[in-house]
């Protein structure tokens, strides 16, 4: 080790020699793999920063400068060098540092990000604030090259040449996003990659040292020869020219002085630079390197040997695809759509299956939706697969270039609910209100993974023309979490059900023949583990429960849930989605207007800020728990 | 004329010969001119694309191949061919075509448009399931040069040249949107247009002619000749290669027979394609090339004189923009954000009086209000202006990258409600139910000028420290529609009040004192006019009404309406927007939540299509008239 702790930024990292920075880079992988390994988290992408961050770092100021780190997932050495490096041994845990960049940590964050394709925008807005205000702060955005198939960051790139502001993107290009980068940028990038090996400082300054008669002389007059070539290194890059930037580079991303003469040459320029920098993901240990998309997030791992821990519980994820496989043997005409989430939604097993018949289109959501939307106009059966949070993305597309043309199509939304230790940006809870006001859909959420199974056997029905799902309702959205969350499904007092379209059903009852509950409590998705869990409580104090799965968000089960609300001396409603226009409000909504006279008692997730910590301490502290739940309503008997 | 009507496809437009396909265009010209003068509508952009839809369709069959036309409201020239030249006479009428594509409408209509940049995603959708069916069909998007600044565009861009389908994307370069067009890739198109004086195959052909001896000799050779001139026509085109497309390109816009070679050319390549055509947007009728901004969109016009008539109402664009410009003048922080809509929101006036100040960013909403989070976030004050149907583009950023930060943000959210004539593409109804959920919003509506001035005045404190405006709730949101609609705000009875924060105001009552209202009648923005009018019919038959209206959506003024309700016989609730997470549920909500007991008639808009029509036909066909609220109400009674 360098030094005893990490050092912390003012720390003068620029006045270290090749051979100190080489080691603090060494510790720093180090200390990243063992935070990681126990806690998870991104490690892949982080490993890939090292040096940029150290050299970026070594030239910038980011509690002064703005350094803007798109998606965030890879801020781990910022983290570390300003400040936080305690709090990397909670890593994503409550008492411990975020996962990603936030604001309210330190003032080295300059934007929070967990979405991609922001950080343009972001630095473009601070440019020109201090352009207007007279401030000097240099302003950078790190943007990966799978980043940067999001629209996003173009419509940015595009503002910053017009704009002329002062504003570097550092390209952090290392040919992937989660998977394998997609798009005709990437290969151009790929092309760039192949035509130059990238420059290598440390090669020319062995050239130069050699060169040099005595070792003694000094470093300054090295240091100008290096720039004035430097200025030279302008090899490719017409693309962004194009558009009105410079471009500089590319440059090794694991040489911090080719880095560093970089920045200091950016630094010289006038308006908006590109430094390309090609880096690899995993880069120092060798596990990540020979699998980065294993190593982008991981549970933890054996730091030794590499191993990944499972992680417990069924994926649903793997359910959707197992089902989704099963369905396409049978018929040619499903396809499958992804944005850059193959292996996370499950896809890349339908893909190894079935070739040609599944299309990942980048980080672009937008662009997925209103593709798939063509594909069901040509009479394709498209199912896109989308995480909840990201599919925001493509809240118009969904409206705009679907419903409004009631076109049939299969929305599968992963990893729906709260996320756990991701936090904020990454919690899949607005979707019932977003998607829930947008016409012509069905909304539906499986408690299990045998319910998402006959869901989606389902919802690929709506390209048939004498489906069971009405014409006006075939925008079919299945939103579940990442795991099957229902441990009851063994319990014999779990009441199994099939499915049928816009129906739910009870799943626990232990009403005597003739008798009326007590408690009703409506559930839909995967927080039905915690209503029947509230159901068994209340039972074993001698209570009479129900707890009916509404399954559809939309249609509801009106009737159903209108009997059974009527009866009942106490109605409770839970999700695992955002209070305002979601689940509970629609059962409270449609108790009213039927006037049955009762009021659900709510367990909905609150207009504020859930950060990270598990999905169980998630729920249970916004009051969604078997014991909350159970308490609440016996409180109210 | 050259027919006595417009001729219908398949038509044999190739076998015209040049004169008659000049005589063709000039006579669609004029027809456009005749009923866009009678009805509205789109104008400019559809003179400048007369020849370029003549000369696709002399090689293309709209019936049978894709032809995608980008935001769709350059489309009137299409419809005239494919069979709906009748119905132009009612443009944008009930009983006439739509003003975009519709599926509904023609077999020719591939996709609904009306947002821009979707047309290349659908057309690689339509071009890749065609691939696994083995349909052989042309896939055509014909995109502006203003829709290009979108992102989505750019990510299909990308995917295009990954997939290497078969899909041409022309694009139609006329250096504007609406506006004049903004950023990198228009400096490149401009630079492009400036090099090369852009190809005119009648000048070749003329040339040819003077060559060939003998004008009656084959034709087939001459075209022949141009063909193999045409193969060299690639010119520049770098940014489009670097993705991964062919360029072919610029062609003259206004010669048909330039046009006809070059999509000739392009059958014969395999892989994606970008034509670049040069238009000018009002070509052909000297008030529209002079002023294409103004005749973009035009309510109705005098076709001898160009004279654009004026629509009624106060604008409230107008006020929005007046207001800001007297708080910039106070407040040098004050900066406007627009996405290439600064005429439609007034904003030009702000950027001719304070000049630097307005960031118009292109057809960019997600980079708008990110970049807008950056400005705040260094220091500056701003508001971003965009339309309510547009902004559901950035649905995502304002969630992500404003509220979840916390941040302040000022959006005035333009065009809200029904949008009349544009149709179900343009409505801004949704905006309620996709922002409500948001946390920390404040979201409010006036119901007049007056009260948009106040509101603004109050929006822009979500800068200062010790603002009225609770630290949670700093991204404010203020909707409001085109035109002010309240024409009850000099009447005798209508009861003026200031703005106080999350609090409405009576402004109608004919209680006398001590005694308690028949009917209570709360509204949200513009219906304040039902609103109202409902009441006087009522107070005319000696019932006791109160009209409040609420101001904000979020939060909501609970104390006033609950204590309204609790007293009152009769309860309404009206809005302009879905009622799925709209004003009327909020209310219902709150008094079942309070226990009010009494359950509120709802006036909001229904999970329909609502087409185009004039904005008090559409309100109306919803419920939402005076009439139909009185009527309603005393039927309760």
């Amino acid at each position: 080790m360098l030094f005893d702790k990490m050092p912390t930024l003012p720390y003068e990292l620029s006045a270290m020699d090749e051979k100190q920075t080489a080691e603090l880079c060494a510790d720093i992988r180090k200390r990243l793999i063992e935070t990681v390994s126990v806690n998870g988290g991104h490690l892949a992408s982080n490993l890939g920063v090292v040096e940029l961050t150290v050299a970026l770092y070594s030239v910038y100021d980011p509690h002064k400068d703005r350094i803007i780190w798109d998606v965030g997932h890879q801020s781990y050495i910022h983290k570390i060098l300003t400040g936080r490096d305690a709090g990397m041994d909670h890593l994503r845990h409550p008492e411990g540092t975020a996962g990603f960049p936030k604001l309210s940590e330190s003032d080295a964050d300059a934007f929070n990000t967990g979405h991609s394709s922001t950080s343009i925008s972001a630095a473009i807005g601070y440019a020109r604030g201090y352009e207007l205000s007279g401030e000097k702060r240099h302003v950078i955005a790190v943007i990966g090259d799978g980043a940067l198939t999001g629209g996003m960051a173009y419509e940015a790139l595009n503002d910053l040449a017009q704009s002329g502001s002062k504003v570097t993107v550092v390209l952090n290009d290392n040919g992937m996003s989660i998977n394998k980068n997609v798009g005709g940028l990437a290969k151009y990038l790929g092309k760039i990659r192949k035509k130059h090996s990238y420059l290598r400082a440390k090669k020319r300054l062995r050239h130069f040292l050699e060169k040099i008669p005595g070792i003694g002389k000094p470093i300054a007059r090295l240091l100008t020869k290096i720039k004035n070539r430097v200025k030279h290194w302008v090899v490719e890059g017409k693309f962004f020219e194009n558009l009105g930037l410079y471009y500089l580079g590319p440059v090794d991303g694991h040489d911090v002085y080719a880095m560093k003469m970089i920045f200091e040459r950016v630094n010289e320029l006038d308006g908006p630079v590109l430094v390309h920098v090609q880096t690899h993901k995993g880069h120092g240990y060798e596990p990540a390197e020979k699998n980065p998309e294993a190593f982008h997030g991981v549970p933890g791992f054996d730091p030794e040997t590499g191993e990944i821990f499972k992680s417990g519980g069924c994926s649903l994820s793997k359910c959707f695809s197992e089902t989704l496989c099963d369905l396409a043997r049978e018929d040619e005409k499903i396809i499958a759509v992804t944005a850059a989430m193959s292996i996370g939604t499950g896809l890349q097993n339908f893909a190894d299956a079935y070739p040609g018949r599944l299309f990942d289109v980048g980080i672009a959501e937008p662009h997925a939706i209103t593709m798939a939307a063509g594909l069901a106009l040509a009479g394709r059966k498209p199912v896109a697969a989308i995480y909840s949070t990201f599919l925001q993305r493509a809240y118009d597309q969904i409206l705009h270039d679907v419903a409004l043309q009631k076109l049939p199509l299969v929305i599968s939304v992963d990893r729906a609910g709260v996320c756990g230790p991701d936090g904020e940006t990454h919690h899949g809870i607005y979707d019932f209100a977003y998607i829930g006001a947008i016409p012509f859909t069905t909304i539906s959420a499986p408690s299990s993974a045998a319910q998402l199974d006959l869901m989606l056997r389902m919802a690929v029905k709506v390209y048939d023309e004498d489906s069971v799902i009405p014409e006006n309702s075939r925008l079919f959205v299945i939103r579940y979490p990442a795991k099957e969350r229902f441990t009851y499904s063994e319990d014999p007092r779990y009441i199994k059900s099939g499915l049928e379209y816009g129906k739910g059903a009870i799943c626990f009852d232990n009403r005597p023949e003739g008798e009326k509950a007590d408690v009703v409590i409506f559930s839909i998705g995967e927080v039905l583990e915690e209503a029947f869990a509230a159901a068994i409580i209340m039972a074993d104090k001698g209570l009479k429960a129900v707890v009916f799965d509404a399954k559809f968000f939309k249609p509801l089960d009106e009737d159903a849930i209108v009997s059974l609300a009527a009866e009942a001396k106490v109605v409770a409603a839970c999700e695992d989605a955002v209070k305002d226009g979601g689940f509970c409000e629609k059962v409270t909504l449609l108790l009213s207007d039927k006037g049955v006279g009762k009021k659900p008692v709510c367990f909905a997730l609150p207009n504020e800020l859930i950060p990270n910590d598990t999905i169980k301490n998630q729920l249970s502290s916004c009051g969604i728990s078997g014991e909350n739940i159970a308490k609440v309503c016996m409180g109210l008997l």
